[in-house]
């Protein structure tokens, strides 16, 4: 029955990041700990070695997931040596960043509650001190991890001791000699989603990228950049949804596809890089059906998992 | 355990009509035979005086909601007499028809299967003879229901004996004295899906409904009607969708939208009657968001449970 209790919602994302992409027997190692666990199940591995640095990305219930990433950075802190770790991305742990991402039948503030149980635990039995960042931060200018990250091992280590400002939020002052400190966090689901657009003229597609961005006012939660597609005759607006309760998927769809037509050009598909949450498609769904009184119970399955869960 | 057990596809809705809809302490007693298999939920339950019949929808595993379905016919059986029974709608059992549905994770020959087993015990175990329909069917001139209950009761237990093109595909050929037959089936899900326009002209929505109803050469597995809704100001074109993965709901809203627009009337909303399976909302996000390589193991919960179940 083990394999069926890891179906029931709420279900939890992880995303740990580690300071090691270049000997794959360490990383093989650290996720064999992740996996160790019932309940848990790894979605995906990616290791790269000019930022020597690998991303696990894995998912379970909540107890499960928390076990995982605090076996997971003990498995790391025995293995790497953040002194003899070079590569060219900042990193301030050997298990450098731990968020937690609400998957079906979980919000951020369960995740704010996981990362805080993470964070604690790895300080209690690893000794390792934990910052929190994003959602989960306890001080506003910890929600940027550029920011808590700022200076890196080498130089956070050092600036605990002059600027209390830098200290860790758990444990501390000193970092951990040889495993940092551990950026602990809660975040929503990061939608990568590109639209391609039947035109090769690619300032369209940087045009709209502008529009849209919420950095030059567009759309809220909103990243994206104008591409060409040579090899296709096409030209994409590459974008990250960085909250698609904010603004849904359908939304972003409708809006570059309206941008596209003061243009004269077409949407020719667009695509899904990776995997997104139900919640995101259901949204789009019934957006874009125009549905009323919308309701995710209306999916049949949905109304099972509510009426058996919990 | 037990409640998480329910949860793992593949996952079946069974919809028993009974010749029962006036004394409701029957269709209680009925509903509870079927609530006493663990792993099966009742999701809805309707009876009508007039008919003298009551419909109480049902889900689960597989195995359960079979055991679930015989429960509930032998429970019938005890409590009604078809010698007894009026109605303005036609019957050929006290458990008239047993059509089994795919949900998430199943299939339509998942339910075929089903039903044949559930029909072999219905027989073996109740001694009510069977009669298979739809998607089930074991004979081409007993895929339409109305086509086998023609005669219904009265008439056909006398017909069976005169002509053995009437009899039950298991047992007989007698009917049962007091229960009759079971017409148990297979078939997909039943949307009902309606699309509200902005116009009070409902001749709009009945040519509308003219052009993309099936049985007028539209689009296959759609039935449709054109309605006045005129307190709200709006007609309705009100469908009903009998195969969404042949004819998607988003297939049915954009040609209805388009067929709208050649009248110069926009679509107000559309609206679902009842619950939809996750698979035909996940068509439609697909479909309307021009999504590329889509695969539902792109939805992250989709992916979780395809690894962990089975």
């Amino acid at each position: 029955l083990e394999s069926e209790r890891r179906l029931t919602p709420p279900l939890i994302e992880c995303v740990p990041n580690f300071s090691e992409g270049r000997d794959l027997a360490r990383v093989d190692a650290i996720e064999q700990a992740i996996r160790e666990v019932p309940g848990v199940l790894i979605l995906h591995r990616t290791s790269d070695s000019d930022h020597n640095r690998s991303v696990i990305t894995f998912a379970g219930r909540a107890d499960a997931v928390v076990e995982a990433a605090v076996r997971a950075t003990a498995r790391a802190a025995e293995l790497i040596d953040l002194n003899r770790h070079e590569g060219v991305h900042p990193r301030l742990g050997v298990l450098d960043v731990l968020p937690f991402v609400p998957l079906a039948g979980a919000t951020l503030e369960n995740c704010i509650e996981l990362a805080r149980r993470a964070g604690q635990r790895i300080w209690n039995e690893l000794r390792i001190p934990v910052y929190f960042y994003q959602a989960a931060a306890l001080r506003p200018d910890r929600t940027h991890l550029e920011d808590v990250r700022r200076g890196q091992f080498e130089g956070i280590r050092e600036a605990v001791f002059a600027n209390p400002e830098k200290r860790p939020d758990l444990g501390g002052p000193a970092l951990h000699p040889t495993a940092g400190a551990v950026i602990v966090g809660a975040r929503k689901f990061l939608i990568a989603y590109n639209i391609n657009l039947r035109t090769t003229d690619v300032s369209i597609a940087k045009s709209i990228a502008r529009k849209i961005r919420a950095s030059s006012g567009g759309l809220p939660a909103v990243k994206a950049l104008g591409l060409p597609l040579a090899s296709r005759g096409l030209v994409q607006v590459s974008m990250n949804l960085t909250d698609f309760e904010q603004t849904p998927i359908h939304v972003v769809f409708s809006e570059v596809s309206r941008l596209a037509a003061e243009y004269g050009v077409e949407v020719e598909e667009s695509e899904l890089i990776g995997l997104m949450p139900r919640k995101a498609l259901e949204m789009a769904a019934a957006g874009l059906l125009k549905l009323s009184n919308w309701d995710s119970q209306k999916v049949i399955e949905n109304r099972l998992e509510a009426l058996l869960g919990g």
